[in-house]
């Protein structure tokens, strides 16, 4: 399948099976942005539930936290983005469009635009990707701030409060899921670089020592690879990629890496910040952020070993390895545990009451449990279609035999192939 | 109780234990924002999640959906909230501070800061309460945007894509939980009014007649009542109470209001919105917003019953009615669905390998299935003052008892009373 083709084709999909529809589309859209539909939502919550659970809940080592969007600018002159958190542009001294200097295809193909002149850059000069909004109720008096560019902050600010509040010892981790917003310059690839956006991230915090450093590091690197393919994305289809050049906050920096169908693109990030947030935020606030251990008594700046994916990333990759066309069908061969729905069930016949009226409990009360989908419309084969579709593992069928025998069909959407359950067995058989 | 003194005594449990800091604290705060820490992340997202499961999964007549919050300004224009959506703002003329005209007490409370001076105010003036961002590269040529007031838009823009992409037949709902801002001029009363807040909507579509719109409005009053009493919230606290005025785009609307320690007060709205927002849409993106219906081919625009609940005063309200006092105790009696956690796990003593051994494996195995504290620090008195404070309804505690007949105690968080419980039997007896 050529790449191009493909993306355009899970777009569709997404589109008309309700996973993700461009922002404000009836108005002509605003770039960047992405509202996801029925399917979509339920996915998305999937997604998230998944990593909170397993970081918060199993975990022994780490607590939650959600943190407000806006802040005092002050974290983020801290922070360190004020200045740092910026993409160099070149702009067309022709039209004034600004484009990305490293994206040398872009600047080419706007080159192409002006095709009777010739087309002068001026220097590349650095673009702050935050977004600005404006707070208070005199006009001219208010204050600038800032969307968040990244929700860690949000984190760091709240360290102290996080000790004071809990148990924690070192080492522990703090985990967040939120909305983060950047004003990039040229949105793309679907969702993959959106101007609003979701991440999922754990700040986990350390002894202040390089050789701590270099072992959570490495243990994080491990986790978080593990649950992308623990959750099905195919090990080829993922690979570690150190950074060459490190960011201003971060002593080792690797991202995980998804062969996406415009090449290796970035999944999500993990990074040794070192003492650098802290360090600055304590600073800056002339708060005494240091963490006091409970039996040495020590004193120190716990150094953060930072996991930060993107939901959106994350969702989009799970989505294009589960993309499979066989056998003439589309299916989406999703983790039965991200699926939108986890079955759907079916009347053989929408005409038969009998029929209609049996599937409607089976459906009922499968639903206490379960995202239970449901169609009655249309023949069998079609339905099948529009669940494998979807991605959901399981279809339900009550047919004629199950009035006699109380047993109905599953077909299982990777195989195609059913089999007759009792109806007493449905739940177990598709946990 | 006085309230003062009550609120007090939340907002300082709130910080103590977790459930809720100001937002951006150590850089003295941004006034209307808040930051939910590790016990208030996670009551937040049981709030959430028993909302959504009620509403999307268990219902079979509603769909979710998780729209962006940046959306094409022409939306705000369309919904009536460039125009209307409004504050009367009166301004000093001496200082120029500006206050909500509604707001006596306030008013007066300034005029006595400049007791030297007679105080003279402005004609009132509306003042869009709307978040104004600026999206863009170019300088000078940024869009401005507005942050949503609130999340029912991302719905409405979206009837069609729904309509296209699933199932739904009128009648029929849009679950949808997300954030929203609003240039409050007095934020206040802790989480009640703030900047930065989520809300829990639906947009249940209907037939447009006013006597559908009658009986499915009065639905939804009552089983919006109906779950915040199942959760816990004592009936004498709350009341209906019908809008005098209604708003731009309401047929009918009631607040259900809860009698907080400074008044009753609004928890949430139910509004006959009626077609003001398809219409509206349709007119201001030039769409055809009709739904078609599949037996009698019969077109014309829904009406939308919306029930809309701010996520924040929900927790609010539920902290505030489960905050307790009795026999020297604090307590939180939370229902145990919404309680951070549903049960600690101690060993009686920390310094016995034996009894900690024992008690970490039965607190990693509950912690598979629930959010499960863990405390072996100090007293056993001081622990379980601790959750109760937290709102635990149950403490395990392992002691020598349990290493010869395999039993622990549950301690009931109301009760304050003991049985003594086999360890095999924990989960049920805690579920």
């Amino acid at each position: 399948m050529d790449t191009q083709n493909l993306m355009e084709k899970i777009v569709a999909l997404c589109k008309r099976r309700g996973f993700i529809y461009p922002g404000s589309e009836i108005y002509g859209g605003l770039a960047g942005t992405w509202d996801y539909g029925p399917a979509g939502s339920l996915m998305k919550k999937n997604l998230k539930d998944l990593w909170w659970k397993e970081m918060v809940q199993v975990r022994d080592d780490v607590v939650g936290m959600d943190s407000a969007i806006m802040m005092n600018p002050k974290a983020w002159e801290a922070s360190g983005h004020l200045e740092a958190f910026t993409d160099p542009l070149v702009e067309c001294k022709i039209c004034h469009q600004r484009f990305r200097q490293d994206k040398q295809a872009e600047i080419e193909e706007h080159e192409r635009t002006h095709k009777d002149q010739k087309v002068e850059w001026t220097e590349a000069k650095q673009f702050n990707l935050l977004v600005k909004a404006y707070l208070g109720v005199v006009e001219g008096k208010q204050s600038e701030i800032f969307l968040r560019g990244e929700i860690t902050n949000g984190v760091q600010v709240n360290f102290k409060n996080i000790l004071d509040s809990t148990r924690v010892r070192i080492p522990f981790g703090v985990a967040q899921i939120g909305k983060a917003f950047r004003n990039e310059i040229t949105p793309g690839n679907f969702t993959f670089r959106s101007r609003e956006f979701e991440q999922m991230e754990l700040q986990f915090y350390i002894k202040s020592d390089p050789e701590e450093g270099k072992k959570w590091f490495d243990y994080w690197k491990e986790e978080r690879m593990n649950w992308y393919t623990s959750l099905g994305i195919k090990k080829e289809n993922l690979r570690f990629k150190d950074h060459e050049k490190l960011s201003h906050y971060a002593k080792a920096a690797t991202d995980i890496e998804y062969q996406t169908p415009w090449g290796w693109d970035e999944l999500m990030g993990i990074h040794n910040r070192g003492d650098w947030d802290l360090k600055r935020h304590g600073e800056f606030s002339g708060q005494d952020l240091k963490y006091r251990d409970p039996f040495t008594g020590e004193e120190y700046l716990p150094w953060d070993i930072e996991t930060s994916a993107g939901v959106d990333r994350s969702f989009l990759f799970f989505l294009i390895d589960a993309y499979t066309e066989e056998d003439g069908r589309v299916l989406l061969k999703l983790n039965p545990k991200l699926a939108p729905f986890r079955a759907a069930v079916f009347p053989l016949l929408a005409n038969k009451p009998e029929l209609v009226e049996k599937a409607r409990k089976i459906y009922l009360d499968l639903k206490q449990n379960f995202m239970i989908a449901w169609d009655e419309r249309g023949n069998i084969g079609k339905r099948y279609a529009a669940q494998d579709e979807v991605g959901t593992p399981y279809c339900i069928t009550v047919d004629f035999q199950t009035l006699e025998d109380d047993t109905v069909t599953i077909r299982d959407r990777d195989s195609a192939k059913q089999e007759r359950v009792k109806i007493s067995d449905i739940t177990s058989a598709i946990r």
